[in-house]
């Protein structure tokens, strides 16, 4: 698959950047004698993003998966329940839910934009309801007020699966700005080294409905009050709840705060090279959609993607492309005709999700991605869909 | 609490052991590009672990809690499952069981050791008893010819808690050594910074019983085949499981690395620091209980820990080492009598357990304890005993 990877001058699809400083970060923490959880930059991290966003309460974990997780226990998720959620996004959106015994009740994404339809929601709320998870793919916004006001309407619990969302703004009805991730009554952001901003591994849950907050403690710390117990809150700690161990090594927490440190020039660098994407394939826009910027979202340069007119289309441009030296990606396979989800899935087709499925491509985005390969991945582009297709 | 922390002369009851290596490790994980799971390091540490000690398949997880949730999603705990482990152990040895719906049934501890008490497992089992979890207390064996040849007559799993095990041997009835967490169906390992060999969190599952080797890696990866698609055996990955991501990031791994390379060295050192207290300390053998090592079972220097004769008496060593700037520690609360399990416990009264909640106090061991401040920790606990009570 990845034959010509030893090449020069191969792009790649992804490459993780480094903003220099994750070594000493990493030094200083032990220096400290302190790697395990809940150390120096762990609380340096967090409190950087609450900061940030005027978050409530955030929690670093050891993964985006990890913070679904701990929603799915503060919310009582108990076998029966139901929680709606898109079908075109991935498995660690569904399987923290199924852990605790939910069924998934996949909802469509809109017909112009891989996200879930928020019209659709309501048609699949029962009693049995639980709630819903907006995920935010490509980092670009579900609309909130749509989901909040059904979950509102409904009695509902709302979670942010910003996985890819990391410094996006919902634009509300009055245009005010909001942070993804502090709208939902929970929210889980990803640091994987495929996101803007990384840590390795890594992800964090956001607590915005303050009736969680010291629970959500207590589960991040096994189920134990220690997170107290190190505030001096308590004499000693006790197993006060359910829990596991969602705290992440320091190592991952020091590389992380390096590279929130240098949030703003990341996300600057990717912001102009996604919009010389945008501005250089719009001459092709007749031929292959380009990402549809939805009016209540801001943009986050995640990601950028093309949608093509069909399966085949969408894999002769990957090869078309790989033969170049450039990397692109497929992304998700429907979660609902997933060999898992198959036989538990109600029947309903799910066709503009099946769509993105087969259709979506997604091209080389990262901070050192430099102009001249930029260049060269857009012209190859370019003389696809005016040559070949 | 450490009001003392700051003084030159001050002994911590742990100290976290670097090698030297570990930033050049991960300065290497860094310049390959991959610090998410499942990489170089990652597969460089559980190829040592597994031919080191023979065993079929090591996959590094977040922590020992990440290890022992996956052996419950294998086991395919289901709710009213009950799952037989000692009260006297942490919290994660339970709460992987119980989120997956099962009934915790606490054993009492030995009387002359706080591990299991393997006499009183059988008088436990019901027609839903689905596990048993060998805690390896203090890193000493259980005594697994007795567990195994239950769990055969019985057709029970065994899950051997091996977090505080590492490197250590079960002695068989024929004087033959088995690696621990090489002799349960399944095994899981910890790396905390608390323990021998670290990797700041960090843990590992080993899978001894075959059948579970290919679900254990799908399980892994989030429930999907990636590990399989990474070497080429399918096309794409799919959903085709449960599972959670369980993969520490690489930054971890290659710290482990670097502490896997000085394993012997290590374990040489800490196990004439043990030495050294037991040889020490038996001249207050009448007035203490000094730790008993099983028969059956070798020695892996994880903990020192003395017996006393009740809780009045374990809080007054404690303050008076702390006066001497020495810092032990208490160890578990029983988990049958904590809030989160006071009221779903049956009522047994563990007598031995509680004993050792009371009354267990462990000394400072750790690779750089020098022999002047071992020597002072010795003369403390003898001064104590001697002089004071």
């Amino acid at each position: 698959m990845f034959k010509n990877k030893e090449s020069k001058n191969f792009i790649p699809f992804n490459k993780p950047y480094f903003s220099g400083d994750e070594i000493k970060y990493i030094k200083d923490g032990i220096s400290i004698g302190n790697i395990s959880g809940n150390g120096k930059y762990t609380k340096l991290c967090q409190t950087f993003i609450e900061n940030k966003y005027s978050f409530k309460k955030c929690l670093l974990t050891n993964s985006c998966t990890d913070a679904l997780e701990m929603a799915a226990i503060l919310l009582d998720i108990k076998p029966g329940d139901e929680v709606i959620m898109p079908s075109y996004t991935f498995v660690s959106t569904a399987n923290p839910f199924i852990l605790r015994g939910a069924i998934i009740v996949f909802c469509d994404s809109k017909k112009d934009h891989p996200s879930i339809d928020e019209d659709l929601i309501e048609g699949l709320i029962t009693n049995n309801t639980k709630a819903i998870v907006s995920v935010h793919y490509a980092g670009f916004s579900c609309d909130m007020d749509k989901i909040m006001s059904i979950s509102l309407k409904y009695d509902l619990y709302v979670v942010e699966d910003a996985a890819q969302a990391i410094d996006n703004y919902y634009v509300d009805s009055h245009n005010v700005l909001k942070p993804v991730g502090g709208i939902g009554h929970l929210s889980a952001f990803s640091f994987h080294e495929s996101k803007n901003i990384i840590g390795g591994e890594g992800g964090m849950l956001v607590v915005n409905d303050e009736r969680f907050i010291k629970r959500a403690e207590i589960i991040w710390e096994k189920g134990t009050d220690r997170a107290a117990f190190w505030r001096g809150e308590v004499d000693k700690y006790l197993w006060r709840d359910l829990g596991s161990s969602f705290l992440p090594s320091e190592l991952v927490a020091a590389f992380l705060y390096s590279q929130l440190q240098n949030l703003d020039l990341i996300q600057n660098k990717r912001k102009i090279i996604w919009n010389n994407y945008y501005e250089s394939l719009k001459v092709i826009g007749d031929k292959v959609k380009l990402p549809n910027v939805p009016t209540y979202s801001l943009n986050n340069a995640h990601m950028f993607f093309l949608i093509c007119k069909d399966s085949d289309q969408c894999f002769k441009l990957n090869k078309f492309l790989k033969n170049k030296n450039i990397y692109s990606a497929f992304h998700y396979h429907s979660l609902h005709t997933s060999p898992y989800y198959l036989e538990k899935h109600d029947g309903r087709i799910l066709i503009n999700c099946d769509k993105y499925a087969n259709s979506l491509i997604r091209l080389p985005i990262y901070y050192e991605l430099n102009q001249n390969d930029q260049q060269k991945i857009i012209d190859s582009v370019i003389c696809f869909f005016n040559e070949n297709h």
